[in-house]
């Protein structure tokens, strides 16, 4: 089903009622406040919701909002009779219990119904305290979430008041929601409105006090029910005469008022003041800048302007973050337990200084990384604050190992690191000069290039056949592409290793070594990769055969790279396990580690234990920056020595900061119980390789899948414009046909990113280019019918 | 008074009992616990404190846990008749309140006690609910926060429980308590006992349903208290029987126990897993480690092993954070208003991608540094993780703008920067490159120092005095030092720069400049200052004329740094107030700025207002990694072009993240607010020159000042041992004389280091140096009780 969008317009002002505790008087003042609107202007026209509410039906909220404020629309979506949670309710019923997003659909239905017929007030009542929780089960907090409606917050003015209304403002405000006003009956013994007085203006929130309801009588006869009503009636006139409830009012319609303003001005104001990263702002307007409201899951929720929208739609639009937000997204926008896990360690912390000290969350996570890593090497574990600089942290690692022990004076020479074509390791100018000359960097006034970078066969779908194609220099002898019946034994690496293309690759890789170091004088002090994809260079998907043979010969034969070599690697031999040979391996698992590709480390699609290897974006599940670089023993004990400044100098002020260890503990754990729990396995059953009849059996899974449906992927592959396509993890890359040649500067994926962006329908696609490429991303947590409804869009676009 | 340590003994299981809200039965289960554990063991010795109580005494509740859990040691430290809130009770009595630090620590004092004299088990139970107020108004949540005790929630089995249950656990976390244990009563209608098991598994905390206690009866006469007492000890029988309490007892033992192992063998594991930054591990130990259990305000709770401390003394021990976690501390760790804001953003968004979009915590932080700078110039905003990567981009900024006016390939000629020696700017290689060679750079592998550093004059009081001390080639015409009668007449930059000194000062650095350019025929790109104090160069103190005499000398000559320069500087003059001259002047803002030396920028001391200045650290309060790097519009003109690849090649993954943003408005309104309503003045005062009594005036603040005490730097300056010695705003720097010579690799400051660190006392000062300086430095919110206890040791150690 489609993404719900948040509901915002400018024709309605809409607030959700939340109580801080059951019985706290919510549908009380939902009626004083039905009734104030009414009052305020006679065309004004009020609605009330409840989406759930149990207990008997002539009890019910709705009916009373209908017996004492008149003219207002009411409507129910649930009803059910039971005076307990809407949980236990929804059981005992044997009641077909909506899916929550369902629920929330329902409500934004009903307002944009009002919005459209001219209702502007209403009320959407939630049902109990803000966590009790909704038909599912789910705590109310976190379903309604996508809605974004400011909050009204009904405080409790019992014994013990103060504290629940402060933790069910808490409550909401973890989970991102404005609380646009607190209101709560006065009581002259407890005074908890005083104290929430004070306590709420110093957050700029009104709070209104009003007087006391009358008790309500046992309802034993049609009497007491009569009664009641007149006593409360009497109440609701009295609270008219001598409240400020106008006041409130106009304070909840500016409140409502400058929310929409600041959206309309946000892009025209960003405009103003933004240097925006990686953006030529020349021709740049303001339109093109996207407001974000909100997220949740895989959605932002984006602003539309007033001039583009109709009277019940909403100015809020859920929107696919088809780029998972510059590949950090895991776990989902706006993830309570990563918000809580934030909130414990800044509460508990703060951040705390690191060197010489130690805390919980960064122990913990370092812990883990090293048991989880699957690679024996990694034993120490170095943090910083991004890709960039945990890539700088390698670099001087590597260089500082090789120098070491081949004896070079690094200050007197220059010594070079061995990569690929189209590697990108950050934005730092030291990890700039790790890649070749390029868009990227060659206007950067300090940049210089500090390497040789091998040109690889790349792996793509056309034409319905998985294909590697070779680079000139490898074509003569293996003929321009292999092909593949699947993706698994594209992977089948150890197979293809004694093959006549593994064969051709070391050859090629150990004569151009040869001749750069014996004919060139290159000195190299690290050979580093990105693992299968090359992600800024525009997702380049790397034979894996290429790099594992690349690691292969680096590591079978120092001696291409110095004279000390031999010695070196007597001591400690490769077979130990933890010894480097020939060069320190870096990898840059920034954005292709844990399960981006659908595994804690895309290492293992090679074999290739690296002896230095650097993780981010996912690491904190998409929600704060942080870098860990781990490294082997000996590297570490390059750096050891009677000298303090042979120490590796680089540090940042927040380096392990507890709550970036903290999320990240949280998000790493949730990953690795995903997969361990095969929440994946549907997706590794739609990659199974279709196999000759005598191989196949029924548990038979890919080893390498994607959350991308194999048959688009196929179907894309035939595509006139599509010169090629992959899917593997979350990520799915389209490389269209491009007349002047591709390259970061190419436009010619632009036109299909226009599409998705305004797909029109009832959300959109946000998506990144590079150059001819388009690739989508999802998180690790996507639903499969969201992303089976984006891959209704492409098709559309492409087919 | 003295901070309170944390409240841990490996001999006394010590929680505190917290209620979901009122009236949820916290004693009746602190009653059964303590039973419980009486039965486990004849010998075991219980004992149960409420610190404070209202209602009728012979209603209190220690008296109930006297009646009904005989032998239990019970203590009450406030006793308030009235069965209202505390706050509401202490107010009505007229009760001389105690200070929230005093009641904390007759708490700790209280624990002691019993620690020493065998207790084994104790509980500390809370008044009301989580966030009820204490005797001061303040939420108990937040005032016992440094006892970082486990905690005994107590849930709610009331409709509604399910949400307030929640929402108490989930206020508690956000203050980082660790919650060890849930109890509630069964109620078989509602069944929140259920759902809150299962809520709880999910985070491994152990629930317990009990049956439910018997409803009291009106107390009418003395035979309705019998019965009621008879009733509730038939209760507690059953309990004992029927409840798997003895259970709960042991995972509440377990998780005591594994929080002190884990706290005992964290140094050893970080030592094996842990590299640690700027930090040279040959020879390190584990025992060189600190294990920090939590922090609050200024302090660390830092675990002391158990064979150094005795029965009654606590595992945990306060430590005043005397580097102010590397420089970033400003508000206090676990300040609960940012980790609310925290936790708000990333509910609300997660992280969202930046390119293109803009969301409210960006813009909102964007827009107050651009008004709050007090720098006309600085117009756009540019956002990265840490101050190195800010201040990569401020180069790439400054450098482009001016190849961009002279004319220079920067890919075919080196183009080197303007500085100070001694300066820093960060570990990133390109900003190394902004440094000369020092210890701190020259062992990187690629570091290759690009430009020229000035000597310069410093500021230090020696002997009484404030002296500059001249370097040697400033030493002939102005004699070796200048005195000052004052550090206000230090910073009169505006009537020196008139002065001798100041003529001196420009004639030197024009000189130089021409030399450099025009017989050594360096370019130069950009002129980088870290105002007023360079910080990891050794807190050094740089005379503000000297700066401020750089700048005017770079800005007045432009003829000096290229041809073209006299035709720029004709389309858009300086006195516009917008347009560079000469070179871009960058200021590294990064340790002095946001109100480190006492204001909003250190540049305002200078007058100066820079092209590009970079804010980082203190942006957050101490929380989290964020930097900005704000720069004129000339300076972003310079990346505009019809070529996409002219832009700003720049952007981390997690740039302007929400929760960074977020957390930064909040920090820097905060700060602001501080300033506006005179938080300060009481050290403005203490600082204030002594005028000739003609001059003198009750109102005259001085416009310089230190939270450290004038007195203190006073009579410091003459110290034996001390060389010179300064305070401005937070930070308090000595230099202590060193026959081997200072510089980073000194190792004159770490005896006073290590006095500090043991002070034996009740609490200890965690402090760095840089070779022969040892510094303090405080948060802006630090208590002034505090700051001169710390006075005193200094004291102690040096007079």
């Amino acid at each position: 089903m489609s993404p719900v969008g948040a509901a915002l317009w400018r024709s309605l002002r809409a607030h959700q009622v939340y109580g801080a505790n059951t019985d706290v008087g919510k549908t009380i003042v939902s009626t004083i406040l039905c009734n104030a609107v009414q009052r305020q202007k006679s065309q004004n026209q009020v609605a009330f919701l409840k989406p759930v509410s149990t207990g008997p039906l002539e009890d019910a909220d709705d009916r009373h909002i209908q017996r004492h404020a008149v003219g207002t629309l009411t409507e129910c979506l649930y009803q059910f009779d039971e005076p307990v949670s809407p949980h236990i309710a929804a059981q005992q019923k044997n009641f077909t219990v909506p899916h929550d997003n369902e629920l929330v659909a329902s409500v934004h239905k009903t307002l944009s119904g009002w919005a459209g017929n001219g209702v502007n007030f209403a009320l959407v009542e939630t049902a109990g305290g803000v966590h009790s929780p909704g038909p599912n089960g789910n705590s109310q907090a976190d379903l309604y979430r996508p809605l974004r409606l400011p909050i009204v917050l009904i405080a409790d003015s019992r014994l013990g008041g103060i504290s629940s209304s402060i933790s069910a403002y808490e409550s909401l405000l973890l989970r991102g929601y404005d609380v646009h006003s607190v209101l709560l009956f006065r009581d002259e013994y407890y005074k908890n409105h005083e104290y929430l007085l004070s306590y709420f203006q110093k957050k700029s929130i009104p709070l209104l006090s009003l007087p006391t309801p009358p008790s309500r009588p046992p309802m034993e006869d049609a009497d007491a029910l009569a009664r009641d009503e007149e006593a409360m009636a009497t109440y609701y006139g009295r609270v008219a005469q001598g409240s400020d409830i106008a006041g409130l009012l106009e304070q909840l319609t500016a409140k409502n008022a400058e929310r929409i303003d600041r959206l309309e001005s946000m892009a025209d104001r960003a405009h103003t003041t933004i240097w925006y990263p990686f953006t030529q702002h020349h021709g740049m307007e303001a339109k093109d800048i996207t407001p974000i409201d909100s997220a949740y899951d895989d959605y932002f929720q984006t602003y539309v302007r007033s001039d583009e929208v109709s009277q019940s739609d909403s100015s809020l639009r859920a929107t696919f973050d088809g780029s998972a937000s510059w590949w950090t997204q895991g776990l989902g926008h706006g993830n309570p337990d990563l918000a809580l896990s934030a909130a414990y360690a800044a509460g508990r912390y703060g951040h705390v200084m690191f060197p010489g000290n130690i805390h919980e969350p960064a122990l913990s996570l370092a812990e883990l990384l090293v048991t989880s890593a699957g690679n024996p090497r990694l034993k120490k574990v170095f943090y910083t604050d991004n890709g960039s600089t945990g890539m700088e942290v390698a670099v001087k690692m590597g260089l500082r190992a090789a120098c070491d022990r081949y004896g070079w004076n690094a200050s007197q020479e220059q010594i070079s690191i061995l990569g690929l074509k189209g590697s990108y390791h950050g934005d730092t100018i030291g990890v700039m000069d790790c890649s070749e000359p390029s868009t990227f960097n060659q206007k950067v006034e300090w940049y210089r290039g500090r390497g040789y970078w091998f040109d690889f066969p790349q792996v793509k779908m056309s034409g319905g056949v998985w294909r590697v194609e070779m680079p000139e220099d490898l074509k003569e002898p293996l003929g321009a592409d292999l092909e593949f019946p699947s993706l698994d034994s594209v992977f089948d690496v150890e197979e293809r290793v004694q093959s006549a293309a593994g064969e051709r690759y070391r050859e090629y890789i150990r004569n151009t070594i040869h001749d750069l170091v014996h004919r060139q004088g290159m000195k190299f002090g690290s050979l580093i990769m990105e693992p299968i994809i090359l992600g800024a260079g525009g997702m380049l998907f790397c034979d894996p055969l290429f790099q594992r043979c690349l690691a292969d010969v680096v590591r079978g034969y120092p001696e291409l790279f110095g004279t000390n070599a031999a010695k070196s690697a007597q001591g400690s031999t490769p077979e130990s396990g933890s010894s480097w040979s020939g060069l320190p391996v870096i990898f840059d698992e920034v954005f292709t580690g844990l399960y981006r590709l659908g595994r804690r480390s895309a290492a293992s699609f090679l074999h290739v234990d690296s002896d230095i290897a650097v993780n981010a974006k996912l690491l904190t599940g998409g929600l704060l920056p942080l870098c860990t670089t781990m490294a082997s023993n000996e590297i570490f004990q390059a750096f050891s020595s009677p000298e303090k400044s042979d120490a590796l100098l680089h540090g940042h002020s927040y380096t392990a900061h507890a709550v970036g260890c903290q999320v990240a503990v949280e998000s790493l754990q949730k990953m690795m119980r995903m997969e361990q729990s095969g929440s994946w396995d549907g997706y590794r059953e739609d990659w199974q390789p279709t196999l000759p009849a005598s191989e196949s059996s029924n548990d038979n899974l890919a080893t390498v899948w994607s959350v991308w449906s194999h048959q688009l992927v196929h179907d894309l592959s035939h595509a006139e414009t599509v010169d090629g396509v992959f899917a593997i993890g979350t990520v799915l890359s389209l490389s269209l046909k491009d007349m002047q040649g591709g390259g970061y500067t190419s436009t010619a994926a632009r036109g299909l990113q226009q599409k998705l962006s305004t797909s029109g329908g009832k959300f959109n696609v946000h998506s990144r280019v590079l150059g001819n490429v388009l690739y989508l991303m999802s998180s690790v947590t996507s639903r499969p019918d969201a992303l089976r409804s984006i891959e209704g869009l492409l098709r559309e676009a492409l087919l």
